[in-house]
């Protein structure tokens, strides 16, 4: 059924996803930005505390071009949002009648803008939450593998949705499917809003220095009480023990970076305005006020302005 | 005040412990039972998604025996239980009149061991809560950071514990004082007991097909009442939703392999008794019925049996 897969950057977790459905059987091809050469000669190799899984290279189909990949049944999109302005160009070459944009990128704006250009009945949006870094272009270290949330652009969840989820189950990634992809890319926001954040803006610290550090452990209580109260006006009702599970969790994680902080630090473009930009004027044309989010905006566009408009693996 | 500190045991926690309190300027001297010569020749290096900390081998002071060492302020335990024969002889050449010794061992069983051993006035335990392997000697690869807990042996938390916490913070490790330490340590088997041991059981699968196939899930869960009806035995009351925080936290993990399974498949031998044998023991002296952790317990001897009389890389 979804024999046919393009992946769409094959980054950190476009090389990993795909790589884990080509070992199961899938027909991937990966589109690139940086790295070609290395990933045709090397193939795919996947690292993590239990060892080593390998996509050799006759079996790694890496292209420079979306025109040679031609049309798929899924096109998995796995570029970093400061790179959405390629999607326009990249993308319809991938597409027949009946083919499926799966975005698994971070924060929001992806669904929207692929709806538009593509036509809201092909968009099936999905969530990362993974902690793996490319170490070399095709080689992968899984940290955390974690798990795939995926649903449908403001529909229930379908019976391709479910589909979806098998082909990722059958590629050994634990995954689900939610009935309200808006709701699952806030609580993500809930998270990734403070720790992503204030990691940066607090000079590059791990996550557990937030949370040692009163004056940021308390800045991240007052932005996840924002977010939470930005996704209420979009009627997502964000439980209130659901804030010390985040707590929890991130105090069981220990010193941790977080992606935009690995990012930042090594001199990456930072998804600033899929991560706080449109979730703030999303919240603010919704009428709530975000003081705290709002600074922490300001402050990671200043940190990450020098390097704007530099080229980036994705 | 604990200036000079001996690692017992530099497999993956004690190399990792030890490197974070040198680096942070302690004086560490590491006790090893294999790997000496490559750890003096190339000192210790740690990876993890941030980078690469090194602690230069002019810095990594190794030695193949206690002797050569001599008293120190801290002594900390960090062979694998299945070890714990050698303590009687590994720990006189280092203590001294003040000598403290925290020991970081899985399970239950070594808080006491060392008490009898050399006094309970000297113990106190701790718990690492990390995901690490080691690729090579001194050469330490971090997944999760994690954290450490630690508690006066059969007392309340004590101006030691509270010093001893404060240098392992120093070193960058996120590190709380525990008031009971017995506490700590059965609600640590509550994941330990099913998750380290059901995944072996199950034939070597990762802890999300554990969660995803009903049978193994209702015996994980049906182990943790076990685990939690034994804890109060002891007058450990652990509340009901700890549960659904176990299983939420390993949905979170994705496709882990807890470390008893990581020394399994690599053919190490794997802590039976520290983490089945002696909670089952002790519960069942106290009057529990357990029959799910019994026959776990006896599985998990009969699978890991062809090995118990290999050497182990510590």
């Amino acid at each position: 059924m979804f024999s046919r897969i393009a992946i769409v950057g094959a980054g950190t977790i476009g090389t990993f996803y795909g790589a884990r459905l080509a070992l199961a059987g899938a027909d991937v091809h990966f589109y690139v930005r940086s790295g070609l050469a290395e990933m045709r000669a090397r193939g795919i190799v996947l690292r993590d505390a239990g060892g080593v899984q390998t996509l050799p290279p006759a079996r790694t189909a890496v292209y420079g071009s979306t025109v040679e990949i031609g049309p798929v049944d899924v096109a998995i999109i796995t570029l970093k949002t400061t790179a959405n302005d390629l999607l326009a160009t990249l993308l319809p070459p991938l597409l027949g009648p009946q083919t499926l944009i799966l975005t698994l990128q971070n924060g929001l704006g992806s669904d929207e803008l692929l709806a538009r250009l593509f036509g809201a009945e092909r968009v099936v949006g999905g969530l990362a939450f993974i902690a793996a870094v490319r170490e070399a272009p095709g080689e992968i270290r899984i940290y955390t593998a974690g798990y795939v949330t995926m649903g449908e652009f403001g529909r229930p969840v379908s019976e391709r949705v479910r589909r979806l989820v098998a082909l990722f189950r059958r590629a050994g990634v634990q995954c689900e499917a939610v009935d309200d992809l808006a709701e699952a890319r806030w609580r993500k926001l809930v998270w990734n809003i403070p720790f992503n954040g204030l990691t940066i803006a607090a000079g590059g610290v791990t996550t557990d220095r937030i949370l040692a550090t009163p004056r940021w452990e308390q800045e991240a209580r007052a932005l996840i009480n924002e977010v939470i109260a930005a996704a209420a006006r979009f009627g997502h009702v964000i439980p209130a023990d659901f804030i010390e599970q985040q707590f929890e969790h991130t105090r069981r994680m220990g010193a941790y970076q977080p992606s935009s902080l690995i990012d930042h630090l090594a001199g990456r473009e930072v998804e600033v305005e899929a991560i706080w930009g449109e979730p703030l004027r999303r919240a603010q044309a919704a009428g709530a006020a975000l003081p705290h989010l709002e600074e922490l905006y300001t402050t990671l566009k200043r940190l990450t302005a020098t390097r704007a408009n530099m080229s980036t693996n994705s």
